[in-house]
Protein backbone atom coordinates (compact mmCIF):
# COMPACT_ATOMS: atom_id res chain seq x y z
CA UNK A 1 0.00 0.00 0.00
CA UNK A 2 1.47 3.43 -0.63
CA UNK A 3 1.63 5.74 1.56
CA UNK A 4 0.82 9.58 0.48
CA UNK A 5 3.09 12.47 2.51
CA UNK A 6 2.66 16.53 2.20
CA UNK A 7 5.55 18.05 3.18
CA UNK A 8 6.66 21.67 3.07
CA UNK A 9 8.78 21.76 -0.42
CA UNK A 10 9.39 22.55 -2.82
CA UNK A 11 12.17 20.01 -2.94
CA UNK A 12 15.08 20.38 -1.04
CA UNK A 13 13.48 22.55 1.87
CA UNK A 14 14.46 21.23 5.41
CA UNK A 15 10.96 19.87 5.85
CA UNK A 16 11.96 17.43 2.82
CA UNK A 17 15.02 16.40 4.74
CA UNK A 18 13.13 15.38 7.77
CA UNK A 19 10.40 13.69 5.48
CA UNK A 20 12.72 11.73 3.98
CA UNK A 21 14.61 10.78 7.60
CA UNK A 22 11.34 9.68 9.05
CA UNK A 23 10.95 7.16 5.72
CA UNK A 24 14.31 6.40 6.49
CA UNK A 25 13.78 5.43 10.50
CA UNK A 26 10.63 3.54 9.68
CA UNK A 27 12.52 1.55 6.91
CA UNK A 28 9.87 2.78 4.56
CA UNK A 29 11.44 2.11 0.52
CA UNK A 30 11.30 5.42 -1.27
CA UNK A 31 9.32 3.73 -4.12
CA UNK A 32 6.52 2.54 -1.90
CA UNK A 33 5.38 6.56 -0.64
CA UNK A 34 4.72 9.54 -2.62
CA UNK A 35 6.19 12.25 -1.40
CA UNK A 36 3.81 15.44 -2.17
CA UNK A 37 5.50 18.78 -1.70
CA UNK A 38 3.13 22.08 -1.06
CA UNK A 39 4.37 25.49 -1.63
CA UNK A 40 3.05 26.78 2.20
CA UNK A 41 2.31 24.91 5.37
CA UNK A 42 -1.53 25.75 4.98
CA UNK A 43 -1.90 23.74 1.95
CA UNK A 44 0.11 20.86 2.85
CA UNK A 45 -2.10 20.35 6.28
CA UNK A 46 -5.40 21.02 4.19
CA UNK A 47 -4.09 17.97 1.60
CA UNK A 48 -4.24 15.48 4.74
CA UNK A 49 -7.34 17.05 6.23
CA UNK A 50 -9.17 16.84 2.59
CA UNK A 51 -8.00 13.37 2.19
CA UNK A 52 -5.95 13.71 -0.62
CA UNK A 53 -2.60 12.70 1.77
CA UNK A 54 -2.24 9.93 4.56
CA UNK A 55 0.43 12.05 6.41
CA UNK A 56 1.72 15.50 6.57
CA UNK A 57 4.63 17.23 7.60
CA UNK A 58 5.49 20.52 8.52
CA UNK A 59 7.74 22.58 10.91
CA UNK A 60 6.04 23.46 14.47
CA UNK A 61 9.59 24.85 16.31
CA UNK A 62 13.02 26.48 15.71
CA UNK A 63 15.20 27.10 18.26
CA UNK A 64 16.11 29.92 17.37
CA UNK A 65 13.28 31.52 15.62
CA UNK A 66 10.45 30.21 18.20
CA UNK A 67 6.94 28.47 16.78
CA UNK A 68 5.43 28.79 13.70
CA UNK A 69 2.38 30.08 14.42
CA UNK A 70 0.09 28.80 11.53
CA UNK A 71 0.98 25.03 12.04
CA UNK A 72 -0.70 26.05 15.50
CA UNK A 73 -3.01 27.71 14.50
CA UNK A 74 -4.20 25.00 11.73
CA UNK A 75 -3.82 22.14 14.39
CA UNK A 76 -6.88 23.95 16.05
CA UNK A 77 -8.86 24.88 13.54
CA UNK A 78 -8.80 21.63 11.77
CA UNK A 79 -10.37 18.86 13.72
CA UNK A 80 -9.12 15.28 13.78
CA UNK A 81 -5.79 16.05 13.20
CA UNK A 82 -2.80 13.54 15.21
CA UNK A 83 0.44 13.91 15.86
CA UNK A 84 1.88 10.51 14.87
CA UNK A 85 5.60 12.06 15.41
CA UNK A 86 8.03 14.53 16.12
CA UNK A 87 11.51 15.11 14.34
CA UNK A 88 14.07 16.90 15.35
CA UNK A 89 16.79 17.91 12.19
CA UNK A 90 19.58 20.05 13.10
CA UNK A 91 19.74 23.44 10.78
CA UNK A 92 23.22 23.90 8.86
CA UNK A 93 22.62 27.17 6.52
CA UNK A 94 25.11 27.51 3.28
CA UNK A 95 25.29 30.42 0.91
CA UNK A 96 24.79 29.87 -2.38
CA UNK A 97 25.58 31.42 -5.48
CA UNK A 98 27.04 31.78 -8.91
CA UNK A 99 29.58 34.42 -7.96
CA UNK A 100 32.80 33.20 -6.93
CA UNK A 101 33.42 35.96 -4.46
CA UNK A 102 31.29 37.74 -1.58
CA UNK A 103 32.38 41.26 -2.87
CA UNK A 104 30.26 41.08 -5.65
CA UNK A 105 26.80 40.02 -3.88
CA UNK A 106 24.32 42.38 -3.90
CA UNK A 107 20.84 40.80 -2.42
CA UNK A 108 20.28 37.75 -0.36
CA UNK A 109 17.04 35.89 -0.79
CA UNK A 110 15.77 33.21 2.04
CA UNK A 111 12.98 32.55 3.87
CA UNK A 112 12.31 35.17 6.51
CA UNK A 113 13.58 32.21 9.28
CA UNK A 114 16.60 31.50 7.56
CA UNK A 115 17.33 35.38 7.35
CA UNK A 116 16.53 36.48 10.76
CA UNK A 117 19.10 33.17 11.43
CA UNK A 118 21.86 34.70 9.63
CA UNK A 119 21.21 38.11 10.58
CA UNK A 120 24.99 38.75 12.80
CA UNK A 121 26.75 36.43 9.14
CA UNK A 122 25.23 38.64 6.73
CA UNK A 123 25.60 41.97 8.95
CA UNK A 124 29.55 40.92 9.35
CA UNK A 125 29.98 39.56 6.28
CA UNK A 126 27.63 41.18 3.51
CA UNK A 127 26.76 44.50 5.71
CA UNK A 128 24.30 46.48 3.33
CA UNK A 129 23.18 44.05 0.51
CA UNK A 130 20.14 43.91 0.00
CA UNK A 131 17.42 40.99 2.29
CA UNK A 132 14.93 39.81 0.05
CA UNK A 133 11.70 37.34 1.80
CA UNK A 134 10.61 33.97 0.10
CA UNK A 135 8.35 31.50 0.35
CA UNK A 136 10.99 28.68 0.82
CA UNK A 137 14.55 28.11 1.35
CA UNK A 138 14.51 26.00 -2.07
CA UNK A 139 12.27 28.78 -3.29
CA UNK A 140 15.41 31.35 -2.89
CA UNK A 141 17.23 29.23 -5.63
CA UNK A 142 15.18 30.35 -8.66
CA UNK A 143 16.79 34.04 -8.51
CA UNK A 144 20.59 33.12 -8.92
CA UNK A 145 20.93 31.34 -12.80
CA UNK A 146 19.20 35.22 -13.90
CA UNK A 147 21.78 37.09 -11.43
CA UNK A 148 24.71 36.02 -10.54
CA UNK A 149 25.28 39.32 -8.03
CA UNK A 150 22.10 37.10 -5.84
CA UNK A 151 22.81 34.38 -3.31
CA UNK A 152 20.53 32.29 -1.60
CA UNK A 153 20.37 31.10 2.16
CA UNK A 154 19.53 27.20 2.44
CA UNK A 155 20.62 23.75 3.01
CA UNK A 156 23.70 22.01 1.47
CA UNK A 157 21.65 19.27 0.32
CA UNK A 158 19.50 22.08 -1.82
CA UNK A 159 22.94 23.15 -3.73
CA UNK A 160 23.45 19.65 -4.56
CA UNK A 161 20.07 18.82 -5.62
CA UNK A 162 19.88 22.07 -7.85
CA UNK A 163 23.75 21.50 -8.55
CA UNK A 164 24.46 25.36 -7.49
CA UNK A 165 27.86 26.43 -6.13
CA UNK A 166 28.39 26.81 -2.02
CA UNK A 167 30.19 30.39 -1.53
CA UNK A 168 29.88 30.37 2.18
CA UNK A 169 29.25 27.67 4.85
CA UNK A 170 28.31 27.36 8.58
CA UNK A 171 25.80 30.99 8.51
CA UNK A 172 24.13 30.15 11.26
CA UNK A 173 24.41 32.97 14.31
CA UNK A 174 24.01 30.47 16.83
CA UNK A 175 25.66 26.79 16.52
CA UNK A 176 22.73 24.82 18.20
CA UNK A 177 20.22 25.73 15.32
CA UNK A 178 17.24 22.92 15.49
CA UNK A 179 13.85 22.74 14.04
CA UNK A 180 11.47 20.23 15.10
CA UNK A 181 8.83 19.11 12.76
CA UNK A 182 5.45 17.58 13.35
CA UNK A 183 4.09 14.08 10.93
CA UNK A 184 0.33 14.23 11.14
CA UNK A 185 -2.25 12.18 10.60
CA UNK A 186 -5.53 11.38 10.99
CA UNK A 187 -5.44 7.69 13.33
CA UNK A 188 -5.66 8.16 16.85
CA UNK A 189 -2.39 8.70 18.15
CA UNK A 190 -1.11 6.75 21.72
CA UNK A 191 1.63 5.41 23.57
CA UNK A 192 4.30 7.77 23.02
CA UNK A 193 6.94 10.12 25.70
CA UNK A 194 4.62 13.18 25.09
CA UNK A 195 1.23 14.86 24.53
CA UNK A 196 0.03 18.06 22.91
CA UNK A 197 -2.43 19.84 23.89
CA UNK A 198 -4.26 22.99 23.39
CA UNK A 199 -7.28 24.81 25.42
CA UNK A 200 -9.08 28.36 25.70
CA UNK A 201 -9.97 29.92 29.44
CA UNK A 202 -13.72 30.82 30.58
CA UNK A 203 -12.62 34.21 31.18
CA UNK A 204 -9.48 36.97 31.53
CA UNK A 205 -9.98 36.17 35.59
CA UNK A 206 -6.88 36.42 37.77
CA UNK A 207 -5.40 32.56 37.54
CA UNK A 208 -7.19 31.28 34.72
CA UNK A 209 -3.80 29.61 33.73
CA UNK A 210 -2.64 28.93 37.10
CA UNK A 211 -5.41 25.95 37.42
CA UNK A 212 -4.48 24.12 33.93
CA UNK A 213 -1.01 24.12 35.24
CA UNK A 214 -1.27 23.16 38.52
CA UNK A 215 -3.04 19.87 37.52
CA UNK A 216 0.11 18.47 35.79
CA UNK A 217 2.52 20.27 38.48
CA UNK A 218 0.34 18.35 41.08
CA UNK A 219 1.45 15.12 39.29
CA UNK A 220 4.83 15.70 38.89
CA UNK A 221 4.39 15.85 35.30
CA UNK A 222 6.92 17.70 33.21
CA UNK A 223 5.33 20.42 31.26
CA UNK A 224 8.05 20.85 28.11
CA UNK A 225 6.25 23.97 26.23
CA UNK A 226 3.74 26.36 26.70
CA UNK A 227 2.73 28.50 23.87
CA UNK A 228 0.08 30.95 23.64
CA UNK A 229 -1.86 31.58 20.04
CA UNK A 230 -4.74 34.81 19.85
CA UNK A 231 -8.43 33.38 19.49
CA UNK A 232 -8.49 36.22 16.27
CA UNK A 233 -11.76 37.24 18.10
CA UNK A 234 -10.23 39.84 20.33
CA UNK A 235 -7.21 41.31 21.09
CA UNK A 236 -6.25 39.70 24.17
CA UNK A 237 -7.72 36.77 24.46
CA UNK A 238 -5.45 33.37 24.29
CA UNK A 239 -5.20 29.84 23.32
CA UNK A 240 -2.51 27.75 25.47
CA UNK A 241 -0.92 25.54 23.48
CA UNK A 242 1.12 22.43 26.58
CA UNK A 243 3.10 19.56 25.37
CA UNK A 244 3.57 17.26 28.65
CA UNK A 245 6.26 14.86 28.84
CA UNK A 246 3.46 12.02 29.18
CA UNK A 247 1.56 9.49 27.26
CA UNK A 248 -2.53 10.10 27.38
CA UNK A 249 -3.13 6.30 27.43
CA UNK A 250 -1.61 6.25 31.53
CA UNK A 251 -4.36 6.10 34.31
CA UNK A 252 -2.90 9.13 35.80
CA UNK A 253 -2.74 11.35 32.90
CA UNK A 254 -6.24 10.25 31.69
CA UNK A 255 -7.26 11.52 35.23
CA UNK A 256 -5.24 14.76 35.09
CA UNK A 257 -6.50 15.66 31.68
CA UNK A 258 -10.40 15.09 32.98
CA UNK A 259 -9.32 17.78 35.67
CA UNK A 260 -7.83 19.89 33.16
CA UNK A 261 -11.12 20.00 30.87
CA UNK A 262 -13.37 21.14 34.20
CA UNK A 263 -10.86 24.16 34.01
CA UNK A 264 -10.74 25.32 30.57
CA UNK A 265 -13.73 26.22 28.20
CA UNK A 266 -12.58 24.11 24.73
CA UNK A 267 -9.66 21.56 25.11
CA UNK A 268 -8.53 19.40 22.41
CA UNK A 269 -5.90 16.58 22.86
CA UNK A 270 -3.62 16.00 19.26
CA UNK A 271 -2.63 12.90 20.52
CA UNK A 272 0.79 11.16 22.31
CA UNK A 273 3.42 10.19 20.23
CA UNK A 274 7.66 9.93 20.51
CA UNK A 275 10.16 12.48 19.18
CA UNK A 276 12.87 11.30 17.35
CA UNK A 277 16.15 13.45 16.33
CA UNK A 278 17.59 12.88 13.09
CA UNK B 1 13.34 70.59 22.30
CA UNK B 2 12.94 68.08 19.88
CA UNK B 3 12.54 64.52 20.23
CA UNK B 4 13.30 62.10 17.69
CA UNK B 5 11.02 59.19 17.12
CA UNK B 6 11.98 56.30 15.40
CA UNK B 7 9.56 54.31 14.04
CA UNK B 8 9.39 50.85 11.52
CA UNK B 9 9.20 52.89 7.82
CA UNK B 10 8.88 53.11 5.53
CA UNK B 11 6.61 56.54 5.74
CA UNK B 12 2.47 55.15 5.25
CA UNK B 13 3.23 51.49 7.30
CA UNK B 14 1.00 51.44 10.04
CA UNK B 15 3.60 51.75 12.51
CA UNK B 16 3.82 55.42 11.27
CA UNK B 17 0.21 55.56 11.63
CA UNK B 18 0.61 54.55 15.26
CA UNK B 19 3.52 57.20 15.79
CA UNK B 20 1.56 60.14 14.61
CA UNK B 21 -1.81 59.00 16.79
CA UNK B 22 0.82 58.75 19.49
CA UNK B 23 2.21 62.29 18.92
CA UNK B 24 -1.26 63.91 19.30
CA UNK B 25 -2.33 62.51 22.28
CA UNK B 26 0.46 63.87 23.67
CA UNK B 27 -0.42 67.35 21.72
CA UNK B 28 3.35 67.33 20.25
CA UNK B 29 3.02 69.29 16.93
CA UNK B 30 4.70 67.72 13.97
CA UNK B 31 7.09 70.06 13.52
CA UNK B 32 8.78 69.98 16.83
CA UNK B 33 9.64 66.32 16.38
CA UNK B 34 11.49 64.57 14.19
CA UNK B 35 10.16 61.28 12.84
CA UNK B 36 12.73 58.81 12.14
CA UNK B 37 11.56 55.30 9.40
CA UNK B 38 13.74 52.62 9.81
CA UNK B 39 13.30 49.66 7.20
CA UNK B 40 13.22 47.22 9.99
CA UNK B 41 12.51 46.43 13.40
CA UNK B 42 15.87 45.46 14.91
CA UNK B 43 17.35 48.85 13.33
CA UNK B 44 14.38 50.90 14.88
CA UNK B 45 15.31 49.32 17.74
CA UNK B 46 18.97 49.85 18.04
CA UNK B 47 18.59 53.27 16.72
CA UNK B 48 17.17 54.29 20.36
CA UNK B 49 19.96 51.90 22.06
CA UNK B 50 22.71 53.62 20.16
CA UNK B 51 21.10 56.81 21.23
CA UNK B 52 20.51 58.09 17.94
CA UNK B 53 17.05 58.32 18.72
CA UNK B 54 15.25 59.37 21.82
CA UNK B 55 11.99 56.74 21.63
CA UNK B 56 11.22 54.01 19.22
CA UNK B 57 8.01 52.70 17.80
CA UNK B 58 7.36 49.55 16.82
CA UNK B 59 4.78 46.42 16.53
CA UNK B 60 4.91 44.15 19.16
CA UNK B 61 1.24 42.05 18.85
CA UNK B 62 -1.14 41.38 16.65
CA UNK B 63 -4.59 39.90 17.18
CA UNK B 64 -4.86 37.54 14.31
CA UNK B 65 -1.39 37.18 13.87
CA UNK B 66 -0.27 37.31 17.41
CA UNK B 67 3.41 38.08 18.64
CA UNK B 68 6.18 40.32 16.62
CA UNK B 69 8.99 37.72 17.94
CA UNK B 70 12.05 40.29 17.02
CA UNK B 71 10.21 43.02 19.40
CA UNK B 72 10.43 40.55 22.31
CA UNK B 73 14.00 39.12 21.93
CA UNK B 74 15.36 42.79 21.54
CA UNK B 75 13.22 43.62 24.52
CA UNK B 76 15.07 40.78 26.44
CA UNK B 77 18.62 41.12 24.82
CA UNK B 78 18.99 44.95 24.79
CA UNK B 79 19.35 46.18 28.45
CA UNK B 80 17.86 49.73 29.50
CA UNK B 81 14.78 49.74 27.27
CA UNK B 82 11.72 50.61 29.00
CA UNK B 83 8.19 50.73 27.57
CA UNK B 84 6.72 54.31 27.69
CA UNK B 85 3.03 53.47 26.30
CA UNK B 86 1.36 50.68 24.46
CA UNK B 87 -0.93 51.88 21.38
CA UNK B 88 -3.56 49.84 19.88
CA UNK B 89 -4.26 50.71 16.29
CA UNK B 90 -7.17 49.11 14.32
CA UNK B 91 -6.25 47.35 11.08
CA UNK B 92 -7.99 47.94 8.11
CA UNK B 93 -6.12 46.61 4.93
CA UNK B 94 -6.97 47.83 1.12
CA UNK B 95 -5.90 46.54 -2.35
CA UNK B 96 -3.96 48.70 -4.30
CA UNK B 97 -3.14 48.94 -8.03
CA UNK B 98 -2.52 50.62 -10.94
CA UNK B 99 -5.31 48.07 -12.89
CA UNK B 100 -8.44 48.72 -12.73
CA UNK B 101 -9.79 45.98 -12.55
CA UNK B 102 -8.85 42.17 -10.05
CA UNK B 103 -9.33 40.36 -13.59
CA UNK B 104 -6.08 40.75 -14.51
CA UNK B 105 -4.33 41.07 -11.39
CA UNK B 106 -1.35 38.11 -11.24
CA UNK B 107 0.45 38.85 -8.26
CA UNK B 108 0.58 40.75 -4.72
CA UNK B 109 2.75 41.97 -2.78
CA UNK B 110 3.10 42.85 1.46
CA UNK B 111 4.23 42.45 4.19
CA UNK B 112 4.00 38.72 5.70
CA UNK B 113 1.64 39.80 8.45
CA UNK B 114 -0.60 41.15 5.84
CA UNK B 115 -0.33 38.83 2.88
CA UNK B 116 -1.83 35.79 6.34
CA UNK B 117 -4.48 38.41 7.56
CA UNK B 118 -5.94 38.61 4.05
CA UNK B 119 -5.72 34.39 3.41
CA UNK B 120 -8.99 33.95 2.86
CA UNK B 121 -10.22 37.29 1.09
CA UNK B 122 -7.30 36.25 -1.38
CA UNK B 123 -8.52 32.69 -1.88
CA UNK B 124 -12.19 33.76 -2.30
CA UNK B 125 -11.54 36.88 -5.16
CA UNK B 126 -7.87 35.87 -5.78
CA UNK B 127 -6.83 32.58 -6.42
CA UNK B 128 -4.23 31.16 -7.67
CA UNK B 129 -2.10 34.68 -8.24
CA UNK B 130 1.38 34.69 -6.57
CA UNK B 131 2.33 36.24 -3.27
CA UNK B 132 5.16 37.26 -2.63
CA UNK B 133 6.41 39.01 0.70
CA UNK B 134 8.13 42.26 1.33
CA UNK B 135 9.89 43.59 4.54
CA UNK B 136 6.80 46.02 5.28
CA UNK B 137 3.59 46.77 3.57
CA UNK B 138 4.66 50.07 2.03
CA UNK B 139 7.85 48.42 0.24
CA UNK B 140 4.96 46.10 -1.64
CA UNK B 141 3.62 49.60 -3.15
CA UNK B 142 7.34 50.14 -5.21
CA UNK B 143 6.42 47.18 -7.11
CA UNK B 144 3.26 49.19 -8.99
CA UNK B 145 4.41 51.35 -10.93
CA UNK B 146 6.86 48.73 -13.37
CA UNK B 147 3.75 46.14 -13.03
CA UNK B 148 0.22 47.09 -14.10
CA UNK B 149 -0.40 43.27 -13.21
CA UNK B 150 0.55 43.57 -9.62
CA UNK B 151 -1.60 44.57 -6.25
CA UNK B 152 -0.35 45.81 -3.08
CA UNK B 153 -2.16 44.78 0.49
CA UNK B 154 -1.28 48.16 2.51
CA UNK B 155 -3.41 51.03 4.34
CA UNK B 156 -5.86 53.00 2.61
CA UNK B 157 -3.17 55.92 4.42
CA UNK B 158 -0.48 54.50 2.45
CA UNK B 159 -2.36 54.98 -0.75
CA UNK B 160 -3.28 58.79 -0.13
CA UNK B 161 0.34 59.05 0.76
CA UNK B 162 1.96 57.58 -2.37
CA UNK B 163 -1.28 59.00 -4.41
CA UNK B 164 -2.34 54.88 -5.67
CA UNK B 165 -5.68 53.91 -6.50
CA UNK B 166 -7.68 51.29 -4.42
CA UNK B 167 -8.58 48.75 -5.57
CA UNK B 168 -10.64 46.97 -3.10
CA UNK B 169 -11.26 47.61 0.79
CA UNK B 170 -12.10 45.88 4.16
CA UNK B 171 -9.86 42.82 3.14
CA UNK B 172 -9.44 41.32 6.22
CA UNK B 173 -10.63 38.15 7.39
CA UNK B 174 -11.45 38.73 10.82
CA UNK B 175 -12.98 42.52 11.45
CA UNK B 176 -11.44 42.74 14.78
CA UNK B 177 -8.17 43.25 13.67
CA UNK B 178 -5.81 45.03 15.94
CA UNK B 179 -2.01 45.76 15.92
CA UNK B 180 -0.43 47.10 19.74
CA UNK B 181 2.69 48.83 19.32
CA UNK B 182 4.74 49.87 21.99
CA UNK B 183 6.98 53.30 23.02
CA UNK B 184 9.85 52.08 23.84
CA UNK B 185 12.74 54.85 26.25
CA UNK B 186 15.40 55.03 28.48
CA UNK B 187 13.28 56.90 31.15
CA UNK B 188 12.45 54.53 33.71
CA UNK B 189 9.03 53.89 33.67
CA UNK B 190 6.66 54.38 36.42
CA UNK B 191 2.97 54.66 37.34
CA UNK B 192 0.75 52.86 34.76
CA UNK B 193 -1.94 50.65 34.46
CA UNK B 194 0.41 47.93 32.81
CA UNK B 195 3.72 46.03 34.07
CA UNK B 196 5.72 44.32 31.17
CA UNK B 197 7.81 41.73 32.48
CA UNK B 198 10.48 38.70 31.46
CA UNK B 199 12.33 35.45 33.14
CA UNK B 200 13.68 32.69 32.87
CA UNK B 201 13.52 29.57 34.33
CA UNK B 202 16.05 28.15 36.69
CA UNK B 203 15.68 24.22 34.77
CA UNK B 204 12.71 22.41 33.62
CA UNK B 205 11.42 20.72 36.80
CA UNK B 206 7.48 20.12 36.87
CA UNK B 207 6.16 23.57 37.89
CA UNK B 208 8.71 25.91 36.83
CA UNK B 209 6.34 28.15 35.86
CA UNK B 210 3.65 27.58 38.34
CA UNK B 211 5.19 29.24 41.40
CA UNK B 212 5.62 32.23 39.45
CA UNK B 213 2.07 32.33 37.90
CA UNK B 214 0.89 31.82 41.55
CA UNK B 215 2.35 35.10 42.92
CA UNK B 216 0.16 37.51 40.98
CA UNK B 217 -2.80 34.55 41.31
CA UNK B 218 -2.39 34.71 44.84
CA UNK B 219 -2.74 38.74 45.00
CA UNK B 220 -5.68 38.77 42.78
CA UNK B 221 -3.19 40.19 39.87
CA UNK B 222 -4.64 39.58 36.59
CA UNK B 223 -1.97 38.58 33.89
CA UNK B 224 -2.91 39.42 30.49
CA UNK B 225 -0.79 38.04 28.74
CA UNK B 226 1.94 35.07 28.54
CA UNK B 227 3.91 34.37 25.63
CA UNK B 228 7.30 31.64 25.62
CA UNK B 229 10.19 32.22 23.37
CA UNK B 230 13.37 30.39 22.72
CA UNK B 231 16.29 30.82 24.84
CA UNK B 232 18.66 30.13 21.38
CA UNK B 233 20.60 27.91 23.89
CA UNK B 234 18.90 24.89 23.27
CA UNK B 235 15.55 23.67 21.76
CA UNK B 236 13.11 23.16 24.42
CA UNK B 237 14.25 26.14 26.75
CA UNK B 238 12.03 29.19 26.89
CA UNK B 239 11.88 33.08 28.21
CA UNK B 240 8.37 33.67 29.48
CA UNK B 241 6.76 37.20 28.62
CA UNK B 242 4.06 38.19 31.05
CA UNK B 243 2.28 41.43 31.03
CA UNK B 244 0.17 41.80 34.24
CA UNK B 245 -2.56 44.36 35.18
CA UNK B 246 -0.89 46.41 38.33
CA UNK B 247 1.40 49.35 38.50
CA UNK B 248 5.09 47.87 39.67
CA UNK B 249 5.14 51.26 41.85
CA UNK B 250 2.23 50.11 44.16
CA UNK B 251 3.58 48.21 47.27
CA UNK B 252 1.70 45.09 46.73
CA UNK B 253 3.17 44.72 43.50
CA UNK B 254 6.75 45.71 44.54
CA UNK B 255 6.18 42.64 46.94
CA UNK B 256 4.89 40.13 44.20
CA UNK B 257 8.12 41.09 41.64
CA UNK B 258 10.24 40.46 44.76
CA UNK B 259 9.06 36.87 45.45
CA UNK B 260 9.20 36.16 41.76
CA UNK B 261 12.30 37.12 41.29
CA UNK B 262 12.87 33.97 43.96
CA UNK B 263 11.60 31.33 41.61
CA UNK B 264 13.27 33.15 38.19
CA UNK B 265 16.76 32.74 37.26
CA UNK B 266 17.14 36.23 35.32
CA UNK B 267 14.23 38.28 35.73
CA UNK B 268 13.70 42.03 33.87
CA UNK B 269 11.42 43.90 34.38
CA UNK B 270 10.13 46.59 31.00
CA UNK B 271 8.17 49.07 32.75
CA UNK B 272 4.67 50.32 33.84
CA UNK B 273 2.82 52.62 31.42
CA UNK B 274 -0.87 52.73 29.77
CA UNK B 275 -1.99 51.15 27.20
CA UNK B 276 -3.85 53.94 24.62
CA UNK B 277 -6.38 52.93 21.51
CA UNK B 278 -5.67 55.23 18.69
Amino acid sequence: MTTSIAHLGPPGTYTEAATLAYMNHLAIEKGSNSLCPYPNIAQTVYSLAQGKADLAVVPVENSIEGSVAITLDLLWKLDQLQIQQSLILPIRHTLISRSSTLETITIVYSHPQALAQCQQWLERFLPGVKLVPTNSTTEALHYLDEDHTAAAIASERAAQLYELPILASALNDYPDNCTRFLVLGKQPSTGGSHTSLAFSTPANVPGALVKPLQVFAERGINMSRIESRPTKRLLGEYLFFIDIEADASQAAVKTALEELASYTEILKIFGSYNVLSV
